[in-house]
């Protein structure tokens, strides 16, 4: 299974599933996670693979968010526990690879055969483009063979199919280094002092939920918190509130979310992905 | 086959993929019918999908909308001919189901073994989610393993994945337990009275285009029609007018349509989902 | 494999996919290549088309731009060396076709049995609809059988599906007649008279990338060209400028692109699909 995220939209998608049709005999499985993530946004990207790759049975993601195409960051394998990651050397893959090792490790059947410590699932390793049996085509105006701008076709399709098609282990791919100083991307923590969270929006959803960094468990035995300026009523869902009124709930990520009813929270709130913002638990009146 | 279905956009629909594949062991296929669904729109969600699963061979439908996600509103299963809807006991699944149950009883092969009537084609069950051999994430904040914000991943696409991993009827299933008092969605008919119709917009498509309620038959033998205090062309197709102007003619549903060659008939016409509208025949000049 | 592409949006393509999964027996493959084709724009969807199906196997490519939906435009199969291509007469086929048809000479293996001469590889066959052994709907009004707004879902996927369960060669198949004057479409060509090059605008991608049609060898060698009135520097890729700031670049298609790194180029120059832009080299100064 080869699973594809990006922020292309449409249609360029198509031509990486193109490549890897073409140069893939097997009647693999590929799945559309999304070509909707926030463009060039590495870490709001980062937050919707952590969330939603972890769903999935071990397979290949290829991920292409990438502001950096043509340069010259490197290409990078991911293997996390059971599942590998084919992206830009940017950070997205990071948080959901060490959540997928995590998740391995933690398992009964998690200590595969080279797993040797608390960090073992989890191996970066750096892709030398031109060593693949079928090698990518190469960039540059003069050949305009391969693009400076479309690596998501051009190069990582074509070593996710490589990966695919490959039966030996990553440690015998000629192709593959090891590589000990990936570019990292941490997704910001919130700051909490008894009553009060300094919290970062992690991502504001399809809906226009406002999704913070702070963990739900901030809302138990609670009846409001104070938004920034704002009282807002705390709920179990969105129906908890009347139709377009605020509400703050644990959302499906786990995280203390700012919602409105059949609306907009984000527009409501005025608070968007990365900004800051204020919660304060507040006693029962 | 599992169909998918909701009113989700970008990216959660992923996540219900991921459950579906992390339970399920067979190559099924996966069919993504639309994530844009008017959302929370229970009425238009079940026109559109009235109209779409029918062209459909007998699958597993996984459908989404879900305005009272996290209240106490049932999951339900609908049997429909050969067909099995999963959603929110919300009214979504019943106009579809309907259709499918009369296609199923119309068919000579329709009548399977255990049809005694004429409405033998169409059961609805509720679900005991704590009964699935591998239950449901639990809801709530205390725990925060389930979710109350998102029944998509966490209820209904792991009921639609132990739907297709068992062999069983659904009557032998002891999470499954028959329903006599669903709740209910009717489309609304349209009054017809001579040459005047008094309608109801069903839905409002991606070009723009207005569905009416009115059966295309009320186009016949005549050239143009009043809309509330327009008069319109009647036509074939789109390219029975030039380009920018309006014209009513019998849509791809069966149902009169006012539409703009070109253009967007819900802006030109001032008409949206479930506004009303008169229709009147109008004698050749 | 049988991709899709259309204008479409949502939710008509499932409509399509219905259809074909209902009358083929195989688990055939279906990959949509988008729905969001620009609207009723033959020149810039044949665009996309030419730039995207050659990255993919051999397949049955079924295509539904169609203005004309309704009228008596023709339904056309086109055989372009080891793909089939089914859509409206209306050229959008033939700038994809005529690539994979030249692709297929080109190659050592591109041969096939019926190839006799340069053009052997791209065939034009009208369909006559009432023909296929399970016809499809028979449109207007009176019989409200078929449509005459969603050849998509009436005419072209029946055709898609009867190629795919055929195993007999087009020649010997009843409902198709070759075809000596399909529509055409030809993209037009830029023209380049020492540093000035009068170029169109082909496209307009996702990220708001103008695509000219100006071929990429046109920026070798200077650092800056003159967009219309504005100098612009030529770099490698979208960061070979600060973010905000525009260039000029050879794009994944081999074109001369007018971008805007993090941002949108079609907006900051003014640029949209078919409008005229002048291009003129300029000496490093």
């Amino acid at each position: 299974m080869i699973t594809l995220a990006s922020d292309f939209g449409s249609p360029y998608p198509a031509a990486m599933k193109g490549v890897l049709l073409e140069r893939i005999d097997s009647d693999v499985r590929l799945v559309d996670i999304t070509h909707e993530l926030p463009r060039g946004d590495v870490h709001s990207s980062a937050f919707w693979l952590r969330e939603i790759l972890p769903y999935f049975p071990p397979a290949i993601h290829l991920v292409v968010v990438d502001p950096g195409v043509g340069t010259d960051r490197r290409a990078i394998v991911v293997r996390a526990g059971d599942h590998l990651l084919v992206g830009p050397d940017n950070g997205v893959l990071l948080p959901v690879a060490r959540r997928l090792a995590a998740s391995s490790d933690q398992r009964p059947d998690g200590a595969s055969a080279d797993s040797t410590g608390p960090t073992a699932s989890l191996e970066v390793f750096s892709v030398d483009e031109s060593a693949l049996e079928t090698p990518v085509p190469t960039g540059g105006k003069a050949e305009a063979a391969g693009s400076t701008t479309f690596h998501g076709r051009d190069v990582f399709a074509p070593i996710a199919a490589a990966l695919e098609e490959t039966d030996r282990p990553l440690e015998g791919l000629p192709w593959l280094s090891p590589l000990s100083d990936p570019v990292d991307c941490t997704l910001p923590t919130a700051a909490i002092d008894g009553d009060t969270a300094e919290a970062t929006v992690l991502a504001v959803d399809d809906f226009g939920n406002v999704i913070t960094n702070v963990p739900g468990r901030f809302l138990e035995g609670v009846d409001r918190v104070l938004v920034d300026d704002e009282r807002v009523p705390v709920g179990e869902t969105f129906a908890s509130v009347e139709r377009g009124e605020p509400v703050a709930l644990v959302g499906s990520h786990g995280y203390v979310e700012l919602d409105v009813n059949d609306g907009r929270g984000s527009e409501a709130f005025g608070l968007f992905v990365d900004e800051h913002v204020t919660l304060e638990r507040l006693e029962s009146p």
